[in-house]
């Protein structure tokens, strides 16, 4: 599903896929800035704990952005499809500013909220101008084709990855979560050679990419955020490799960007960070 | 140091570095390729097994070539840095048409041959037209710049890698092996991000990479052989990145070539598999 359409006058909001284990307890400089975004003591956080199993996930993050200095956060206690046609909870994001969706399991958090109202509203919330951001599921959620799954291993093949339609809050890349931690860029260039007009994000843990209305992507954090570009590829296996065999794919391209990079996710080109002289 | 130079009227012999673990037993093709490139029933290939502590290594290859129809085989049993004096070892070189050197440990290679006159002998064979093929540490010991150690980790880091001088077949590119197995793409991307003109060529297990004297390289076996290109670098904070921070690494090419595609070494191009027709 392609993102919401921005009306007129309006300009589409922050998405700020988070690569998991964001610190919530010392510098928290990703949802620092997530709660800059959202309006700070003017704002209002509404957290989507759905992808968590844990009943004390919302509950956990009120806590953590309360003490960031939000104005108001609520969560949305969403634990099957029946919960999303609440009507408290439309009222609720009727006042959002800001839109948090935790980790957990990407797959539960498309097979509760997919097709739901609640779905439709977040992604116009995102259209009006609404910040999301979303950490490790919460992160790969965000995409129209989801990572649900996948190998752990550097090299792509034929079956590297599992995919399924995610929340479609964007449908310029892939995102993936974990990424250095847990040995993912193969899944990730497997997704990407399956359809290269997809760009692959890969984002470690701590580490967040913000990515403006303009889609330029920035790099927050303590890792490092990974894209991915098969546009040039000039020879590709995909098409015809057979189950477990290697994969051939010429012409790839790979940027690593710490923190303070850029990249134009429309241009496909990358920036240093601004304050660089060399 | 650069390879031995090539003498009027000679052409350099292959170089088949090995990601480890090639088959022994069933189709043996990367084995196979190496003896008919070693002339077959006519040809005599001396194993250097000095990278294995174990003692049956050396004498394991003899079966197995012998099994693959090579006229001749020997193994120079070198454990110390003294049995390079060995003359009789020189006589076995003089007669060799391939030489393989084993798995084990690339620094056990380097710290045992480094400066010896066997070692001088072998770049010279190797510079006289002769194969040479090596497994695991026996591939790594290949490259001017050896690969000794380093993460196990997909992305690269200031401290990712150790090198150290290594025999110095080829000085084009710094060779990895059991690449995917162990994922390794971190230490390869950067080795060639602290000195771009080295390619980082990763091989998995089970895949050989034939590199001819037009430093054309094709991939044979299970795995792939991945190809890292940093000559095209936007941006790179190797330079001034601290110990244990992340990295970036703007403008990489990456390739990564299944059975029957090439490589040429010198203008850094893939080619496809020469029967395809797409």
């Amino acid at each position: 599903m392609s993102p919401a359409p921005v009306l007129k006058d309006q300009e589409r909001g922050f998405l700020i896929p988070i690569g998991g284990a964001e610190d919530k307890e010392a510098d928290r400089r990703i949802l620092s800035r997530f709660v800059e975004l959202s309006g700070s003591e003017n704002g209002d956080i509404v957290v989507i704990p759905t992808a968590s199993r844990l009943d004390d996930t919302g509950p956990n993050y009120l806590g953590i952005f309360d003490g960031l200095g939000i104005g108001q956060v609520d969560y949305l206690p969403i634990n099957s499809r029946e919960d999303c046609d609440n009507p408290s909870f439309f009222d609720v994001l009727d006042r959002a500013t800001g839109i948090f969706i935790t980790g957990g399991n990407q797959l539960r958090l498309s097979t509760i909220l997919g097709g739901t109202l609640i779905a439709q509203k977040i992604r116009r919330c995102n259209a009006a101008g609404i910040p999301i951001a979303g950490t490790s599921a919460g992160a790969s959620i965000m995409s129209e084709h989801m990572i649900a799954g996948g190998d752990a291993n550097s090299s792509p093949s034929e079956d590297g990855v599992n995919l399924a339609p995610g929340l479609g809050l964007t449908n310029a890349a892939i995102i993936d979560q974990h990424f250095t931690e847990r040995h993912r860029l193969g899944r990730l260039l497997s997704g990407i050679a399956y359809n290269p007009f997809l760009l692959g994000i890969g984002i470690d843990e701590d580490t967040g990419a913000f990515i403006g209305p303009d889609n330029m992507l920035e790099v927050v954090g303590k890792g490092s955020v990974t894209i991915a570009d098969a546009k040039g590829l000039t020879y590709s296996s995909m098409g015809h490799v057979g189950h477990g065999e290697p994969l051939s794919l010429l012409g790839l391209k790979l940027d690593i960007l710490a923190e303070g990079c850029r990249y134009d996710l429309d241009k496909r080109q990358s920036f240093p960070p601004e304050s660089t002289t060399e």
